[in-house]
């Protein structure tokens, strides 16, 4: 039964946009995408996986750096192309910037982009182990 | 001075995907589009418009509800391609299904998406008044 994979609306290049969030924090935590047979195996697997539109291949969340994302919760928007998880964020880091969220970055004074968020671990630490 | 508008990564269309999250309550409410020219009003005027895909057309998000979003803080990710809006939801439904959010459809038993979050107001009510 793959009827619920068929009913979400994939885009032209069979890819969702999807959302990460902590379930405990409610923060949002990045966005990526998504093609069918990675939230299958997100599904199945209850850990993350996304797909990468630059290397163009599954991006297993957290395969480099351990933070994986413990899903809990899959949500789809009402015209069924836009996807919300509610994850659980190993390691407290989701960005590969070193910090919680990828949405460090605040418009400031409307003309300029600030970064206002800490960085947790330094990026050297997390992919070079 | 644009430079901020123009560090945004926009797509082959010219658009960028914006995430709308309540301030108060954290809960992640829709995801839409914006063009360059629909968040230079957004910013200027602290209410969320859009880009209507479909309609190709500026969409001033509660032009015919009334549930305008008061934009508090906007944030870009990391690599510059997706933007998060902290809104105040007028009115408490963002949908046009007349529920909170967008997110109503739940993926259950990992095989079906159950409408799970209650109609707030009959959209009959919201739309032809």
């Amino acid at each position: 039964m793959t009827d619920w994979l068929e009913q979400i609306s994939w885009n032209g290049e069979g890819l969702v946009p999807v959302i990460s969030q902590d379930s405990a924090t409610g923060k949002v935590l990045m966005m990526a995408w998504m093609n069918r047979e990675s939230l299958q195996i997100t599904v199945e697997t209850k850990r993350a996986v996304f797909f990468s539109r630059s290397r163009q291949r599954l991006w297993r969340k957290g395969e480099e750096s351990g933070h994986v994302q413990e899903v809990e919760d899959i949500r789809i928007d009402c015209d069924t192309d836009v996807i919300l998880l509610k994850v659980i964020q190993h390691g407290d880091i989701a960005c590969h910037t070193g910090r919680e969220s990828c949405f460090y970055k605040q418009l400031q004074d409307g003309n300029q982009w600030v970064d206002v968020d800490p960085v947790i671990k330094n990026p050297d630490e997390i992919y070079n182990k």
